[in-house]
């Protein structure tokens, strides 16, 4: 079949909007039609050329939702009109990973994942002259229509708006997973977040869940504070304005009872190393916990003193927010359906497809905090 | 009253055995004969001036036991008789540190501690024309008396012998704690042990009383491999007879249903930030857990890429393995006794005071595991 899809041709070139050809579901595989496209961060990580392992053409995007329009040899899970969110953390249940029950990370299909191909190592986009487009993230939802497997698919319940629930698939579930499922916030802590974007404010509203006393939100633009706020932010540093972050944010944190201060828990939501290592050095002596969400620049390495570990704080990360696709993504829309998640206010934008560089100059600009493509 | 002891005068010098003057305990306070002390590489660290908050004149020495002779006033606790062991982690069960529960980083003597001082903020030693001789570690155990506060004296059977254990106040402590307080080893893991000196031999019973399967000893010097399987490894790395050390922890580990491999738990006992990053990095993918116990020289930082914490890994510390003092020290004094734990094996020397200088010598040349002075 052929559908439209926004590809990224080159490296730092716009995406190019235009039909490409699709092939149908292999064994194992799905046909999605998308309905609805977050553009996030990582996209344009690939897109402007600075991911080492970036891949051209491909068709990028994996922050999306849509509906199930034709299934594949041998899969039982999923059925056409099954609505679904793709998983760039796919969750097999069967490899040594998923089995472990200690992490999210399945390993089932990482290597073909990471070379931009299906399972059996081809592809199923093309241009249409025959060239293969690569897929990216194993999702490619900047395109209306796509092909996933199985595995790669979290069934959602059908009366949950596809342009609100995309962003459960990336934003939305790092942010709150890195709280509840990688860092284990207890309710009465203290946490302070680095970087107020699309991650950041979900990692807040994770906190306000979670039950934290006290909520610091760290960003360099004050014009930030205000959404952060409605999310749960009780205290603001901007770096740019006081001596020294760390000092600020233990400050913050030093009670008639605690002479020492930090944070019980802290988060990077920038990429920035630097920013990993005031947020790992603010957390509190003992028991801090600090936890490494944004992706930093290729070849860029963290550093701190030993000293820091040695005297109780503990470094972390999480992908896809210690989640399990299928698992954990259906619960996260009924707690947006419930309301107890609020999306609404992060969507800012939406565009069409043929809108979608505006998403990434809106991203550049600082003006969105989520675009979303529609599909219509 | 006079005491005799091993005094360091000035950086980088041999100990100087003399008489000094010892004041009486003040109020929660303790005078304790010493009865056997260890010599760790923590003494040696600042006896060689190489520690920049080294203190001189100071008595060194904080791996020791002995009776108590004295108590000062308010000291409930203890009674002249009483066999004890000197915690440089005091556990004084009052401050916002011990009551968080998360932590045996007692802080409420920390900064006269760090200043050689007692918790009044004076020495108790002077030399013999009155110049005060700074406290080291709050302990101070290369003396043959000494004075410690109530909350750095752990309570310990009296049939157990002192020349043994006195390597409870350190060495043991802190290789099985970093295994079961910090670690959390559990039954049937992998591990990797860097360094298979004093500290890395209890890491190495510790993960053996945990119940792992797979124990991975690295050191540059081939004779501290039969030891180290006398006491629970299973497999032995040289680093300079291999390509690259995390590659070949790696394929150790990897099996038929793990194709990635590494260790799930790495423990560093070496002090060096490139050993430190090895040890991260050699562990499992997803949930590997990496612990930093040996200390590094001032200045000194780790680096790795976040990637290897985004993909699951978790890098830690501790400080005398994360054991709470008065309550844990009576009971691995407990399983000593009962055969839960080695430490004969591993006291290789017995030195007077007066040879002191020797242990120092026996360490540098790597011939002994410890060497203990007895005092008699």
């Amino acid at each position: 079949m052929r559908t439209r899809a926004a590809v990224a041709l080159e490296a730092g070139k716009p995406l190019e909007i235009m039909e490409v050809n699709l092939d149908g579901p292999k064994a194992g595989e799905v046909l999605i039609e998308i309905k609805a496209t977050g553009i996030c961060h990582t996209d344009e990580f690939t897109r402007s050329g600075a991911d080492p392992e970036g891949l051209f053409p491909s068709i990028l995007g994996h922050e999306g939702a849509g509906v199930v329009l034709e299934v594949g040899e041998g899969v039982t899970t999923l059925k056409p009109g099954d609505h679904v969110i793709p998983l760039y953390t796919p969750e097999c249940r069967e490899c040594h990973s998923c089995l472990s029950g200690k992490t999210n990370l399945c390993t089932s299909i990482r290597g073909t994942q990471g070379q931009g191909l299906m399972p059996d190592g081809t592809t199923r986009f093309s241009m249409l002259d025959g060239t293969p487009i690569y897929h990216y993230m194993g999702c490619s939802t900047f395109a209306n229509h796509t092909v996933l497997p199985e595995i790669a698919l979290a069934k959602v319940r059908e009366d949950a708006p596809f342009d609100k629930i995309c962003y459960i698939g990336c934003g939305v579930t790092t942010g709150i997973g890195a709280v509840i499922n990688t860092a284990g916030v207890e309710i009465g802590s203290s946490a302070a977040v680095f970087g107020l974007g699309g991650i950041g404010l979900n990692v807040i509203q994770g906190l306000r869940m979670a039950g934290a006393d006290t909520i610091i939100g760290v960003d360099l633009n004050d014009d930030k504070a205000e959404m952060a706020r409605e999310f749960g932010m009780t205290h603001f540093v901007n770096p740019s304005k006081v001596d020294n972050v760390t000092e600020a944010i233990i400050e913050i944190t030093k009670t008639d009872q605690d002479q020492f201060g930090g944070v019980d828990y802290s988060f990077d939501a920038t990429g920035n190393v630097q920013v990993m290592r005031d947020a790992l050095e603010c957390s509190h002596r003992g028991w801090g916990v600090s936890v490494i969400i944004g992706v930093a620049p290729a070849g860029a390495e963290i550093s701190t003193r030993p000293f820091q570990l040695v005297t109780g704080r503990v470094w972390k990360g999480t992908a896809f927010g210690g989640a399990k696709g299928r698992t954990d993504v259906p619960k996260f829309v009924d707690w947006y359906m419930d309301g107890k998640i609020e999306i609404d206010p992060m969507i800012t934008h939406k565009l069409s497809l043929d809108e979608i560089n505006e998403g990434f100059e809106l991203m550049h600009q600082g003006k969105s905090i989520r675009a979303v493509v529609e599909f219509t």
